[in-house]
């Protein structure tokens, strides 16, 4: 691999320079994507694997982020176990039919991924095959709890009031659920492995609503199954927005590294993570739409803060769709500059 | 005063039980609320002192609770500065005329608090008559950040991302922008007191989207202002949800007690914030959605954490419209029963 500085950086060796990847970075703030976007729809841009893969090249070759993240969704796995998820339009994921009662249990299945999800492997092997080692690829997952909170409230949420009801009414049904995707899950990123995947990070985007106590029983158990299933397999990447209670938590679950949001400094999360666990963050995504040489400040001020090893830069939850491409290329190119500026 | 619990709270007296309120417990869980809501608009509750005050005491009367927050809402301030604020149902505040840059302030003004919003001032006098001594009055108004939010985003929002750009594209339009609100607040809150508010509370929501540099720069700095502008004048609670990462810092800014969310622990909250501040909160409110008991268990849970001194039982945010009405009772019972329970 000509860039394996994402693999290295996990691995904990020493590195010049951190490598920089973008959450979200395949997406709606690059105009190639816009085209794409208007002509196919979104499932059909996850579902057929020339998309995918082309979509998912478009920050490398493009913007230079140092690793590629295979274009997909974490809701792809509600759908092969077999509930119906639509992409509404401006208005996020929508699920008809969500589930509210054990019974609802019944309709769902524990997917043949091959069967189900192989779209998304096919993706990763075209994709895997047109980086040709330019870079490393990374597969993904939602975690558990994160697809629960969609399953049952069935659409975009403030709080998942009605996810955390069906968990404190129904414990045992929610508990069988989390089980099921825990078990989907573990299949469909083994799965990403073998399609080429070089490392697979697992997205608790919603795990930061809930107590600390409710944290550890309805999400960490089931991302530790996870996370425990793929050691040794591939290198993993744990990202618990809004969890920074449970850092110290997450850094014993055998994970390579902790992604972290922008709401916490970087010598608190050092703290709280212990020195053996690469971190992942943290620049807060809203100061792309800021001027240029902010931006160029903020990263050095972040790596400066982080160090250049067992460190990851990225942003602290997903680039947003109004950043200017200039911006993300910017930010981009503060990190890849960083030991110059440093001297 | 018949029920002076709060206040010897937010003195560290020592008490036998804490005292216990909710936020929102003036609100849309309660039948005789919604009686009012289908037949005045949400700004004709609360510029009718009538409204709202009755709407003030029903959660004393119906609920009984150990506090009175007044019925009104963050955003007269920004219309008592001359921004139009339409409240849509359903939807939440829409303000269609924002901030967007340094003329735009033209349009604001330091209001008259006696003429602008003399209509809070004459609820407080009557609900504090109507409360006859039964509980305190608690007064409150949004921080300059959180107001700065709906300014210049316009309405709701996840991640307020216009409102930050602005802040990091306008950094010094914005400062004056949050120092005419934080003057507009002073004068605001004053007159709460003036007019019989026992306690007021500055209510942070989006503090905890800021990174913490940027929490102190566009939040804190002028929280501070207004804490030491009220200092010896009334009791001060300061909640800044989702802003774990400066309890310390806001235990240093004088206020009396700090509001603190469910997504931390009692004991880390305590270390943050010290030994000397009254802490505040922090039941998810979600859990009211879940069965009596577990509540029951919960409440007791969080009070031998936190302790019966320096301590008000509260929820780490407002409670939720679908929250039925004996679940709310039986958190607040729960609190009062608790030194029964706890021998």
């Amino acid at each position: 691999m000509k860039n394996d500085l994402l693999l290295r950086a996990l691995k904990g060796e020493k590195l010049e320079r951190p490598p920089v990847w973008m959450m979200r970075q395949a997406g709606r703030y690059l105009p190639d994507y816009m085209k794409l976007k208007e002509k196919y729809s979104f499932f059909e841009r996850c579902r057929q694997p020339e998309l995918s893969a082309a979509i998912t090249l478009q920050p490398v070759d493009q913007v230079g982020v140092d690793a590629a993240i295979i274009f997909s969704d974490i809701l792809v796995v509600p759908q092969a176990m077999g509930l119906e998820v639509q992409m509404v339009e401006g208005r996020g994921p929508y699920l008809p039919d969500p589930i509210q009662q054990d019974k609802d249990l019944e309709r769902l299945r524990i997917p043949d991924v091959d069967e189900s999800l192989g779209y998304v492997f096919d993706a990763l092997r075209l994709t895997k095959q047109m980086l040709n080692g330019r870079a490393p690829l990374i597969g993904f997952a939602g975690s558990p709890w994160t697809l629960l909170c969609y399953m049952v409230q069935g659409k975009g949420s403030k709080t998942f009031d009605e996810a955390k009801a069906f968990c404190f009414t129904q414990p045992q049904t929610a508990h069988r659920l989390l089980q099921m995707i825990t078990d989907a899950t573990i299949a469909y990123l083994k799965g990403q492995v073998r399609a080429g995947a070089d490392v697979v990070q697992l997205f608790d985007s919603w795990g930061g609503l809930l107590s600390p106590a409710d944290f550890e029983e309805f999400s960490l158990q089931y991302m530790r199954q996870i996370l425990h299933a793929l050691k040794g397999e591939t290198l993993t990447v744990l990202f618990a927005k809004g969890a920074w209670f449970a850092l110290e938590q997450m850094s014993e679950t055998g994970a390579d590294a902790l992604g972290i949001d922008w709401c916490i400094t970087p010598k608190i999360a050092r703290q709280f993570a212990g020195n053996r666990i690469t971190l992942q963050g943290n620049f807060d995504p809203a100061r792309l739409l800021g001027p240029i040489p902010a931006i160029q400040k903020g990263v050095k001020d972040m790596i400066d803060a982080f160090g250049t090893e067992r460190y990851i830069a990225n942003l602290g939850h997903g680039i947003l769709p109004n950043v200017p491409v200039d911006h993300a290329r910017a930010f981009v190119d503060a990190v890849k500059n960083y030991s110059r500026v440093a001297q």
